[in-house]
């Protein structure tokens, strides 16, 4: 049921080029185009391109956030049959900037797939990397239907699940959901550059977590938190009220005051979403020693599997100079007692399901 | 080899219950007592105990921080044969205010164990929560031999990796690696409180992994930052400039003085220990995506098994509102290439493996 069939990308990172191989996957005519002419090869080939691509019916602005504008008005006059999306991580200037062009407004519908990786350029990049993600859809107040419906026919072969949100709505939501963590996770590693190598080595899951985004891509981030400044730095603002509050507090040797500043980090972590989105689910928790060996968890999914017990979430924790391990599988609460009993009797060294806390 | 038997515990919460059981897993005759007669009931019945333990050769100080000292020189006066150890967050205090005491100091090793949980209380605790992980010692000026040998064969016994540390050294360390991820964890979550329901919705895996730390305990968390409050407010007002610098740097748009601080932050990150501890390991990345069913994991750990691949770590995805998920396994560079050309010929939806860029 396409109501059409060539598809144009320009940029070929991470979402660009995942985008490329989910719409050629879909029976899509797929092209891309980078102005690195290595990346732009490199996606080309993945999805086996030859020569230019022609009259494309959907153009895909998959750029950094600062070019998306010039870009969009650029290929919009180039292509006047075509209708022009973006995948950008903000709306508001974005859709500010092209809705001063009526006539290019119209064909234009801004996009943001919420997927994304640490890791980024085309070699990352999977043609399902959209499979079951949200993703948001702004249209300018000019889109046509047509505009609308072609954006929306492209997330749907991603297999995405489309939300609209208004462009400030986005922005702001995105500040506190995605910007503020980045900001949290490389603050905090920034803060630790002159720990030792001794002292660091004694890290454990709490630092790697929390420090876990730090890793993510400088150049980018920089250019989205410039982009969205308003609505990060009032975040930065309440977080750094908190942050002063607390070193007050420590200062004081005020514990009463102390202890309300992380029992309201505590209350508002129980309203973050778990796997599925949403509402927590109530998992219960089973915790297995296993060895460092092959084999082991194929071991343990084999007892999942004889139970028809289905694991919802699995962490696995190792420790510094040893070869064994603990997993901890996620169940439903019939489910972990049901994996608890098939376990026991095959003899593994496993515990009592446990209710999260967390 | 055991060179005493008798074992008395003093705090039935997560560590003193998980040291009861693993000490008499290991043979010793163990006791445990606590200030809440529940605690004490479920932590007794766990490890069968009828009536008072008698004549102790150890006993072990499990309660929170600010008791400590007090119950180490109570213990250690109504048994003047009995070597006595806690096993506190915190080293400086206790063994400053031990050291008063020359005859208790040389009866007394404090100690602290890398181990715990987000979640507490004896119904969480495992006689193999300690294997494995490292245990720091701290003797104190006057710790007699027999004091360290008998904190060290409880250490040996529950399988920890006991490392030696000077009490400032280890509150200076555990400041960085443990208090500082604590309160920024908090922290964020904290600064969320009045986002929308809807809008924290959207959240994806990257706020709840920099947040998951704040669901922790906030009356033993305050104990401890307040304790360790010197190292913490030195943390924290690097935390503070660094927070500073930033807010600076969005409000002038300097966007060059954006991302030298997010390329502080990525550059730190990479000296955090993986699973393994020490340095990080080079794992190759393998993305397979599954139905969210009985038997998909068990399938996939049936070839890793089949072409002998031991599978380091592994993440597993979901995503609001659907039944498919994406695996990723950590894996070997040439375990990953096996894994990966069993599970295509087994006809999953694998992708090739990428190098880690985290």
């Amino acid at each position: 049921m396409a109501n059409f069939s060539r598809v144009h990308i320009v940029g070929a990172g991470l979402i660009g080029t995942s985008i490329a191989l989910g719409m050629q996957r879909s029976g899509y005519l797929v092209s891309i185009e980078d102005e690195d002419p290595l990346a732009e090869g490199i996606a080309q080939s993945l999805i086996g391109q030859v020569g230019e691509g022609s009259r494309p019916d959907l153009i895909v602005i998959a750029t950094p956030i600062l070019s998306i504008p010039k870009l969009v008005l650029q290929c919009a006059t180039q292509y006047p049959d075509a209708i022009v999306m973006d995948i950008g991580g903000l709306k508001s200037e974005v859709v500010a900037e092209i809705e001063i062009f009526p006539e290019i407004s119209e064909r234009f519908c801004s996009t943001h797939p919420m997927a994304g990786r640490e890791i980024s350029g085309a070699l990352a990049a999977r043609g399902d990397l959209f499979e079951g993600r949200i993703w948001i859809y702004t249209p300018t107040s000019k889109s046509s239907e047509l505009a609308v419906e072609r954006a929306l026919e492209l997330i749907s072969a991603l297999g995405g699940k489309a939300i609209s949100l208004g462009a400030q709505e986005h922005d702001q939501a995105i500040a506190g959901i995605s910007h503020l963590p980045q900001v949290v996770s490389s603050l905090l590693s920034a803060t630790l550059i002159d720990i030792s190598d001794r002292d660091i080595g004694l890290a454990g899951q709490g630092l790697k977590d929390v420090s876990r985004l730090a890793a993510s891509n400088p150049q980018l981030w920089s250019e989205l938190l410039h982009a969205n400044s308003v609505a990060v730095m009032a975040y930065l603002d309440i977080l750094s009220k908190h942050l002063e509050d607390l070193s007050t507090s420590l200062q004081n040797d005020d514990m009463r005051k102390t202890r309300e500043i992380l029992e309201l980090g505590r209350e508002n972590h129980a309203r973050i979403p778990g796997k599925h989105g949403g509402k927590k689910r109530d998992y219960w928790y089973l915790p297995i020693i296993i060895e460092d060996k092959p084999g082991q968890l194929a071991e343990i999914f084999d007892a999942c599997a004889l139970v028809s017990a289905n694991v919802e979430d699995l962490t696995i924790e190792h420790t510094p100079g040893q070869e064994s391990g603990l997993v901890t599988l996620a169940l439903s609460k019939s489910d972990s007692s049901k994996v608890y009993g098939q376990l026991l009797k095959d003899g593994w060294k496993v515990h009592q399901p446990r209710e999260s806390i967390g």
